[in-house]
């Protein structure tokens, strides 16, 4: 589900030992990048898609009374990164993080900006969990933000924007990163819930009909769970960094509604806890149902076996050919299995037989075979 | 047990993707408000089943020497909710936090309110465990609590408060909080009596007739568990936050009296871990069973085919047919089978597979199979 | 073992919702009160069986250069402790703590007495854990005790209080609480050997004859030394609450000797961890020789059916009827199993299931089987 | 893998006991030291290939305008280092720590020099996973290295040297020991890598064709990993008390960079994290297959023998060789076997026999034997 | 292995009941003391074996200019240690401690002297791991410490004091106390080494021949290391105490030697760590083993039965007498078993049984049960 975003993790990480910090070092795949540019305030919104970075900042830097949220989807192009850093002097550790997408979620702090990193998680068209990077960078009254890939994550924001409604007009670029960052938490809501659906799912395969998936798809959706646990605590740990700085940028009541962000981090963590108990659960109650499985294919074979195996022992003591009269010298031997030639031999093994089977399947049925565990 | 209240949760999450902080997305599920109004001092206690809440508030307003404690059950009307938190100046997001019922305890201050959250848990008619959220917002001499449902959780509270006795009339709306929080609290303790007595039920049963139930029902037991355990961690927290706030909404009385809350909380999670352990030995020990219970069918089986197998081998060899005479040519094979010409041959047959199955059985007994493990 | 402690102390609980916070709601079963008052200096001791409380009060009060302690063994009597509360002026949430004896171990300071509870463990005559509360109440001079049975733990003390001897005379009720507590962790370390012997006696059961009960055992005794350590933890975090109170009750000397009972606490801690790590060895190696005995138990049945089974074949090849002569038409057919008319055949069809098996020991004894696992 | 290192490790400890601190024990098979001096400024590069360290330092003492990076790889030489402890005046704990090459990562101040412990990871070519020490001392303008062995994990960092790009230059000692210290960091990505493509590898295997080398390598992974665990943790610490120490030899521009040398341990200790869970994963899964199989092996044996043991038994009865007259007296037995002198008997039989078979298949195809689990 | 030390221990707390503190209960078995005196400045050495402590300690007061070190070996001599205790003024919870000797490692503080215990660990001679309390108190320029046998731990350490070398000499009694300290550490290390060596071993046997003892045995090897870990635990924590203290019996210099031997501990529990990590991964590895054996043994079972059961079968039905004529009446039955008298019967029998073990083969063959897992 997972693996082909990890070996991509590794293999980028491979090729930089010993590289120089801030090199701009951006994978072969990465996107080219696609520049959208918000600028409003109370009383109006310009939507434009730019191309060149530079004209984009000159230009956001003259209407210095509107809030400018410059969305940069795709990060394929070191060239835009610098320029972009060279303008708003930028340090290069910053530019190498936007681009080195293996970043945790964090929250750095500069002279005139801060940076924060999150993680975007929701199941692709092919059913793997991607987990992108979503950087954002706030310096005045600019909000930058950068994501991996062209995929749509805000088009309710967006709607907000368009709509005037609320705060998200007037309460500058630091409000507008907290919204795309509980924008972002919402998705992991979808995510839990698909999970949970899926977990639903695979509780009413246990108990109908399991089979050997029950165990690998419940494996895999705990690293599911793993790996949304891995971006939502370093998530919860930074939005308390933002809550306990008292950078300028971040004002009182943006903390007030990033308080709420932070009880969502912290309900999404219990979810996850939760999920892990019931795959836990599912996990314990499918491995119990194979031992259980186990011993009733025992128990069948036991019976069967232990029913059958003394029976055809006498039937074969009673079908060996000790002779009672020699074919070549008539030698008469009446010691020679004397049964054989009773009257009513026949009935009394039979009899016999059937003694022994209602003997044992009293004994089985009063250990219980025939009914419990 | 508790996969519905689950699937609710995440649904009810999946569609507020990037909505607005504060928006009052109410489950279509949710009741429709019912409104009940005491007002009280030490002198007397006026109860009233309100409709209006603007009526009840601005007559609320007027009786400042009373305490007011106004108890909605159902959160199903947006509006009653938009035109309390107008008139009581209550910030969006806790209108927000009331409706969302998916909140975790937490006591959160503002400006001239407090605002926290429990959560009520229960065994409902159909045994199963409900997790409603109980919200109650202390702004003056007013109490506002709301539930999800109409179940009537706090008629022992009322009793007290109409028998005027006690602090309950004369210590105000924190104290009155306090009240409904313990009685909460309470019933953590008849929800762990009954999971107790489910768990000795269980004890008993894997003691006496063990089946597949005993795997099942403590994995259900295990989760009720965790659920609990997920309300009252938070609840401790919250209880805890309260002793070390300052308002002055929350005398130094109410907080005497919530150290003994606390000592609850710490109570109910220590029965908590001790029924987890139960559980898992329950678990541990049905497992080992099943483990014992394999080997003592396997020893069955064994026990039988290793004495009937060699005996029905035997009897096999003296059911061959090597021909002591030819029947067409009636050459005379004196070396085919001897035995079966043997005058004692039958005899010897038998006292062979004698001495091999009372030899069998002292090995099986020297290893102690007819005993131990 | 400890079932019915368990079942009492959900039960209690249940009766409880909503009760006004202070309620002397005691337990049916609850003992009725036997007191022993002792009150000292370094010159002498007297010690009064007394019946009324308030007799004893009012004396104690007069003596103010004497150290009193009341030991009141059962606490079946609402009035007694009502009275009593009245007297000393005691918060009523302590009275419910003294008759609700499921508190855990804590240290609660008030203007002008303190309070702790101890939790009492020993194993009692019918071998159960019993898990009884001690509380004391330090008010100026008086040291007042409760206990809930009337089972003497402090014959040691009470021997040292009389001889005179050390600091037990002068040092005041703080110094006499010290020397009680002391003394339950002393009743914890016998309860540790205890249950120590047990674990040595199921060590050498597993050795010698391992058999179901090993595994009940080993979660009794788990159980049992999670009940001890659930007691002893919070003892600790009491003792350390003392330790840190300027609190003029306790003075700097009994301080110097709680220390000492804090060492103690840590070295039972020490202890319990430590036979728990031997209970889950002695589970683990249980669970490994269920194991194996199953796996030898599966070489038995599999060497000799193994052998066996091919060897039954080929007699039973040899007992099929397939004629050579037609016993009504008289044809002859000798293409029909002519080895049965071989001169040697008999001695052939032996050597042949000799050489199988001989083939199959020496595969088997290859394999190991015959040795090891 | 990795048990050849833990046997030096231990066997070099066992000759120490008592020794006074700060002795030179170096191990006998410590590689004679090689030594490389780099002399570098903005301007320019000097690199020397030394012999005598005397005389490197004192070229070094007076070149002050320079910043000397000193690497010494081979630490089989007390003389070298008890020259280079009196020259530079370094504690003779120092010392012992740089040929005790088994310290955990660890920042030591002085008074005028600081000392630091990296662990360099790494797969050698024998693929066992080397755990090399790597020490570093800053005083002045020097920095002194000191590594195992002579292997070349700096080339990076020296092109970058050469090359006269970024701070590498003008930073100073503790730049480029933060530069080299970084370098190992990549080094532990690369041995994640590497660990992540052989688990890559095993979870291949276990889908495709899991055999018992499953278990094993999985068992070797996690133990890398616990390796490279056990390095990361302090190096970590290391890396904080670096960040949080005052002393002047450590620049505010080298600890911004050291932030993200940081965030790099942190990314390690996330891998390692996921890579564990994956192991453990593959091993939960590996021995849930094993269980399977057995069940599958079991339902095989199962329904073979439960079908054909009881055909076999009616074959047998019908090989019984009751007779039905007497072969010396003639005497006529018609109650023995009846059966077989019927005229549709054989065909009686076989329909019953199949009639058996019939049954049991369709109740084993009811168990779902034939299909799940 | 360790059982006879837990059971003194156990023993010896049981007979203390309510004893007064500080009263010394002297075990039994506890041996008789034997005392060395070391007296020494940089100048020299006087080494003396003493009888008296009285007269030991009054010529010691009279040298202050002197470091003395008084070894003392055995503690079963009460008299001693209250002579001890009343000359040099100590507090009789000192003395208790050091003849009780299940005390953890820890550092107390008094007005002029420090008291600290230590736990010696070795294998003894039996090949048990010795568990032995050291305690050492230094008041003014005296160190005196306590040993429970005559085992000599610290040759080393004397022979540096005889040769004179280092600070030993001159940093006075608490140096000595840390060398001896570190002494004891080094020790930790021998038993690591010896523990790693049985690892070694036991990980050989698990490669080459595991039979059960493998499971025995890593339990033994885990409990030991559990026993060093509860030893070297609180011995850091010791340490840690002593680096924090600002008493002027522990010089800076020694606080600095100090800071090594807390590295020390460090690396101590690195090594545990890492050997219960290697100890749980043979657990896990020989009870997948033993699955894997029985998956094997089964098979074998399974396959041989499948094949031969049939055929058996088979056989079986050509062995039933239906007989094709009567021999009473002679009446012609052609329908009973007409292919025993086929022509080829007997041929069409045999190829029909190869042809069944032949396709159960191809069947067993591709579920690949002939080579993996």
């Amino acid at each position: 589900m997972t693996s082909s975003i990890k070996k991509i993790q590794r293999k980028s990480r491979y090729r930089t030992v010993g590289l120089m910090p801030g090199t701009l070092n951006i994978d072969k795949s990465a996107l080219t990048p696609k520049m959208e540019v918000f600028s409003y305030n109370k009383d109006g919104l310009t939507t434009t898609d730019a191309k060149d970075i530079d004209v984009v900042l000159q230009q956001v830097k003259k209407q210095r009374s509107l809030t400018h949220w410059i969305q940069i989807s795709g990060i394929g192009d070191a060239k835009l990164l610098e320029t972009l850093g060279a303008s708003l002097d930028i340090n290069p550790l910053v530019l190498e993080d936007i681009v080195n997408t293996h970043q945790r979620p964090k929250f750095d702090e500069y002279d005139d900006y801060v940076f924060m990193v999150s993680r975007v998680i929701y199941f692709n068209d092919e059913g793997e969990l991607a987990n992108e990077q979503f950087s954002a960078l706030i310096k005045g009254n600019i909000l930058i933000t950068f994501q991996e890939t062209y995929v749509e994550c805000f088009p309710a924001v967006k709607t907000r924007l368009s709509a005037g409604k609320g705060l998200i007009r007037t309460a500058g670029p630091a409000y507008m990163a907290y919204a795309l960052t509980d924008t972002i938490l919402d998705l992991y809501f979808v995510v839990l819930a698909q999970i949970g659906e899926s977990l639903d799912e695979l509780e009413d395969k246990l108990y109908d009909s399991p089979d050997k998936s029950v165990m690998y798809n419940a494996q895999q959706l705990k690293r599911s769970l793993i790996n949304v646990r891995r971006a939502v605590w370093p998530e919860r740990d930074k939005i308390n960094d933002i809550l306990r700085t008292d950078n300028r940028l971040i004002s009182k009541d943006v903390k007030m509604y990033l308080r709420d962000a932070y009880d969502h981090c912290v309900q999404i963590m219990d979810l996850i806890e939760n999920d892990k108990e019931i795959t836990s659960s599912i996990i314990d109650l499918y491995l119990s149902m194979v031992s259980n499985r186990m011993n009733e294919i025992m128990k069948v074979l036991t019976i069967i076996s232990a029913i059958f195996i003394p029976l055809t022992f006498i039937a074969g003591i009673y079908g060996m050919n000790f002779a009672k009269i020699d074919p070549v010298t008539n030698k008469v031997m009446p010691d020679n299995m004397p049964e054989l030639y009773s009257e009513h031999g026949y009935y009394y093994a039979v009899a016999a037989m059937l003694f022994i089977a209602v003997i044992q399947i009293i004994i089985f049925w009063r250990k219980g075979w025939f009914s419990k565990l």
